[in-house]
């Protein structure tokens, strides 16, 4: 745990110290191994991916894709408890992402006409992270936009136990939303397998969800080649709070942040010293109740910051600074602060609202821009399940009008061949 | 100029052709000379921009920033004809792009709001190529939509000529346009620039904008640092016509193409396989009066195509594969086919629809996706400008009705840490 006074501080330090960038020069290892499994996967396909299963997941494989009967049985390993939360939270999403759908439009004037359609991606690939983890909410959440957007083909890619085996609880959580094709691969291996297509997985036109370094390096190299929803970093959360904010829930939420792995980053960012001590307390009593201490104990050594701020403008400038991926606002009337945030992922009003509500059930999407990137991006959305094209219709009368000043834009740009595509249909 | 018959052919021939892959790894060379461009303009900022302006550019600078001065003196080299089409050009393409303005929402239950915001980026850069060439359209076609998303600031960064000049018309167009930020820098070092800051350029949230490989490695090295627009390659046209199209509009339309680069690529799709010798013909007429031969000849030579196809449902088929940047549709009442694109960037309808009226003038964006890309990205607009960050607020007793379901979901993840965030606030 750090703690950064602003009064001694330049925002400017705070970036430094936040922000390490010596990380873009860093993976030059990890980019010639994971150039090595594209290329092979691209020109061996299947073979490879079965060679990847064993050396990588430890797993005995003879063929990719779960069967019908390996998702049958899935429903038998799993409790009735958690069908009835999952269909919970998959109503919420739904409903939530049901808002983003869009119409396309078109402009009419005299002999024109303009237009912006809309078209779902045609075939989408769902990274699901496995092994010894099991995200089922995260198919929800890079499914659901994506059937809604009607992407006519989903398809899921997720490592494999050893055993062979695909958790069940992913399995069935695939089931309730439709897709059945799902293939027992992981790593840089998989994207590569979605982006050149190999003897039993059709290539996809677009490839989302989290995965470890590898996954992350493999989109990408292969960016243009397939697409891509982000380049997923460590988690972070950003809480700004006050002597008025129950400290228990303060440590709490970034205890939930800390315990993803050594690299999940914690602020929390307050105009009251005297909670220090209190959160220290605090964290020594949760922390000895959980059970990543490892992780945690690493996590908040490391990337915890505790930020001591003047007032709540200075707290929201630095949480605009930070963009963070997740925002936690835990002080008194927190809507009224909505119109002043300009940069985060996910943004959670009040004691009521933490981060884990988000996380799966209240139907907004987990999927969420880290590392600053909420400067410039935005949670996964329908939007990122479609294309716009546009289109553009003249008559031969309202292009004739229009020759003349293409032709002069054309000539500044020195493309005579423009030029020659305007005049040559002059009446 | 190549003649692939679909009869002889299978698709997937055609996308080993049409998709040289082998790219991917045969940049390592241009990305360590990237590499060390960023590098060095991170460590040392302004002092090597000047030293990268005299060894690039040819220009010896001892300022970066454009004066007033020099935006004033620039009116004075330029033609009234230009100003008043670049002016129509601008308005078409705001009322086109106003469009696309979106607003926020929310969604409210009993003790629950959840809503969508709308934020723009708070500091673009866009990259226009500059030296010989010079592109005032693209000013327009990046800092409209950025202007409509409401974005704060915006600079623009162009390389300059060997006088370290930046030519008039992308200046005038510029400061119609409002933007007086322009700094003489382009290249990698330019997209290195704007990502960290150096002492006289501010960083940005977001780069857009075309440029060389440099400039698209860069961007594709630095994206996640800073958000980019696309990677873009060479620029291409899909053109479907029959025995009836105006053999000299195919022809004047192939070769505004072409004369881009000498990667530019040209597909004509058609079921008629008489017109062949009349293109061929009429090539030769119309390229020895343009002036870019030697690029036309060669790209002529490697990159067009001409698809024969049994039906206009097949010639659809083969442009959704290829995914074209533009599209030109020149038959008989090209609109029905509109429901059948899939995958495009701009689509023209009809015989006075040529790509070069969306290059400038119509309204709609010039910023499109190429290499296929269309198959999950779209034409650059008002949302490549905006982030959509969610919020989530929940009363105490609607959070308490949702505690179960959450745990239920923790603990099959196995995070007794985001357990633990929900049961904490039970009542």
């Amino acid at each position: 745990m750090k703690v950064l006074d602003m009064k001694t501080k330049n925002i400017n330090d705070l970036n430094n110290i936040l922000f390490n960038e010596s990380d873009i020069i860093s993976n030059r290892k990890i980019e010639d191994d994971v150039m090595e499994i594209i290329n092979n996967v691209k020109q061996y396909g299947d073979e490879k991916l079965l060679e990847y299963a064993k050396k990588f997941d430890n797993a005995n494989l003879t063929t990719l894709k779960v069967t019908k009967l390996e998702i049958q049985n899935a429903y038998k390993l799993i409790t009735e408890d958690f069908l009835i939360a999952i269909k919970e939270a998959k109503e919420n999403i739904y409903e939530f992402h049901k808002k983003q759908i869009k119409s396309e439009w078109s402009l009419k004037k005299e002999g024109i006409e303009l237009g912006q359609l809309i078209r779902p991606i045609e075939r989408v690939a769902l990274y699901i992270p496995g092994g010894k983890a099991n995200y089922p909410s995260t198919i929800l959440m890079n499914a659901i936009p994506a059937k809604l957007a009607n992407v006519e083909e989903i398809c899921i890619i997720t490592p494999p136990n050893k055993d062979g085996n695909i958790n069940p609880y992913v399995l069935v959580t695939a089931d309730l939303l439709g897709i059945d094709e799902i293939y027992k691969i992981g790593g840089a291996q998989a994207v590569a397998a979605v982006t050149f297509g190999t003897e039993s997985i059709k290539k996809a036109d677009k490839v989302v969800g989290p995965g470890n370094k590898y996954v992350a390096i493999a989109k990408k190299i292969l960016y243009g080649k397939i697409g891509i929803d982000m380049i997923a970093g460590p988690s972070e959360i950003l809480i700004i709070a006050d002597k008025y904010t129950n400290i228990s829930f303060i440590v709490a939420d970034l205890l939930a942040q800390g315990e993803h792995d050594e690299l999940a980053k914690m602020f929390l960012v307050t105009k009251d010293k005297e909670i220090i001590e209190k959160i220290k307390l605090e964290l020594d009593i949760q922390l000895g109740e959980l059970n990543r201490k490892k992780i945690l104990k690493e996590s908040i050594n490391n990337n915890l910051y505790i930020i001591l701020v003047s007032d709540i403008k200075e707290a929201i400038s630095i949480s605009n600074l930070i963009a963070p991926e997740h925002l936690e606002i835990m002080i008194e009337n927190p809507k009224q602060y909505l119109k002043d945030i300009k940069n985060a992922g996910s943004i959670f009003l009040g004691e009521y609202s933490p981060e884990v509500l988000g996380d799966y059930l209240a139907g907004t999407n987990h999927t969420l821009p880290t590392s600053g990137n909420a400067r410039f991006s935005s949670p996964l959305s329908v939007d990122d399940f479609i294309k716009k094209p546009n289109y553009i219709e003249y008559s031969k009368d309202a292009f004739n009008k229009v020759i003349n000043s293409i032709s002069i834009i054309a000539d500044v740009e020195g493309l005579d061949g423009h030029l020659n595509s305007a005049k040559i249909r002059k009446l």
